[in-house]
């Protein structure tokens, strides 16, 4: 395992974009009886720390049955692909929410993105989640696109479908992708985990409440919290692609991050973990805003060439 | 005036989701206490019926002051700009939100566009909003871009500033656009017109209540509602440049759009006024999805290049 993490205990004064958009959305679903309508139409603000990329074209294609929008940067790389997973619990957030973040690490890696949006729970319980990212896979096969350069990537519950979706390639005896990116990846059904506590003052989104409905919307009722397709801390890692696993130090989901990387590094995994200290969920949120973002995505592009 | 209005009195399927997005929006305002941060969240979605337009890229920049998002089509002309005001009742409404609509019609037009994130009432009032768009004007010309290759545009709200930064100009004795193209645009501040009434059943979205707001919110009872500069429908039109003004069949301002259209001929502008039968505020919001839409905005790139 490498793990890699900058010295500094400071955050940048534009950092305070993502935390702040946090805060607000916390205080909002403190007090409001929000719907899931609301709940999703909030969460598609998770855009708005992100700068638009430049020299980077757009496309909305459905693929594999999916849904969803290709990122093209100029110069970009045709023949490899991130299947980009976005996060929201695997009930909100969507493709035009994550499309700016998803084509900043798309530019930096010098490839194409698709950002599928999968269908979402609790309208669609687990395993759809996974089986629409399946199908996307499954169609950027048929196109040619070389198993070996495609990358699944996510972050916070598309984290957890980044790492579940080569899992269940393995099940179904499907050639796995080359590498797979969580960014502060979210497993753990069963909703424990040091850092709910310890960094609960700290973190300013992510609360066992907020994951607790999350958890029994996309379960339903039907799925264990142990399941290791639901919950990829129970998985058995053996074979599994080199994985790049970041965290903000300041979130409730960091030991998430830190025991995929203990579980994958035991099964004798390529494994590198960042961690960014004092920053939130989801940090590269910052995208084009906050040099933590942006030192991070040039990190992962370096890892992605090696 | 030339007068174009399609012959059909159906609308596509297609069209159907800008529709049911406002129908949708106001049965939250019907049901909910909608703070002014719940109300901009929700008008965020304004840009779901847009699909990304293709081989377009985007920019971020501050230009004159105002923050806002460049869209640069492939091949563009660099050397013409729409200066594109976004609609949201001067209070809700964004660059983002925006964003795809006004590359739409920028890439039919082989121009590009700036679409800037003025300030917004209630928190600024009338003319904050006109002075954020002379300030880009402004600064366009500073880097060269000619007056007349600069083109006016926007809708409801941003189609009032549309034809209230050209009249703001004159005042100031400054050089005008070359053209102003004003979509479903809003102009009555005293909130009268008969379509409010006779279309009140069609139109999903547009109240006299809604409307109501939005005036106290920008004119923050420091401004009468005949102020030429905020109600453009008392404005002296001599010498305006050509102008291009659209509306849906089936929406509550579509009188705003017809009365605009009757003083700026009376003054002797080269207008063109056209309604699509059946169609709610701002259809070309349904670019790339419905035909209503893109019929719409190719009749706007043959009337622009004319």
């Amino acid at each position: 395992m490498t793990i890699t993490q900058d010295a500094s205990t400071t955050v940048s004064r534009e950092s305070e974009s993502l935390r702040s958009l946090y805060a607000d959305w916390s205080d909002i679903m403190a007090n409001t009886e929000l719907t899931m309508r609301l709940f999703r139409s909030i969460f598609d603000e998770w855009h708005q720390p992100t700068t638009e990329p430049e020299d980077v074209t757009y496309k909305e294609e459905t693929v594999g049955g999916v849904p969803g929008i290709w990122a093209f940067p100029a110069g970009a790389d045709k023949t490899r692909v991130l299947l980009y997973t976005h996060g929201g619990g695997f009930a909100v957030g969507s493709a035009s929410s994550h499309r700016k973040l998803a084509a900043h690490v798309a530019k930096a890696l010098g490839v194409t993105t698709f950002v599928p949006d999968y269908r979402r729970a609790p309208e669609h319980p687990h395993p759809a989640q996974i089986e629409d990212g399946v199908a996307v896979f499954d169609a950027l096969l048929e196109r040619g696109i070389k198993a070996e350069d495609i990358t699944t990537i996510g972050d916070s519950a598309g984290g957890n479908l980044a790492v579940a979706i080569p899992l269940a390639l393995r099940e179904q005896g499907k050639p796995l992708p080359g590498r797979v990116i969580a960014f502060s990846p979210w497993l753990d059904m069963e909703n424990a985990g040091e850092t709910l506590v310890t960094n609960d003052a700290t973190d300013a989104l992510i609360t066992r409440e907020l994951l607790e409905g999350m958890i029994a919307g996309v379960l339903g009722g039907l799925t264990n919290p142990d399941n290791p397709l639901a919950n990829p801390l129970y998985a058995d890692f053996t074979g599994f692609p080199k994985l790049y696993v970041n965290a903000g130090g300041a979130e409730s989901l960091l030991d998430n991050a830190t025991r995929l990387v203990d579980k994958a590094q035991a099964a004798g995994v390529d494994v590198t973990l960042s961690i960014a200290p004092g920053q939130q969920h989801v940090f590269p949120f910052l995208a084009g805003r906050a040099p933590e973002a942006d030192q991070e995505i040039a990190k992962i592009a370096q890892w992605y060439r090696a």
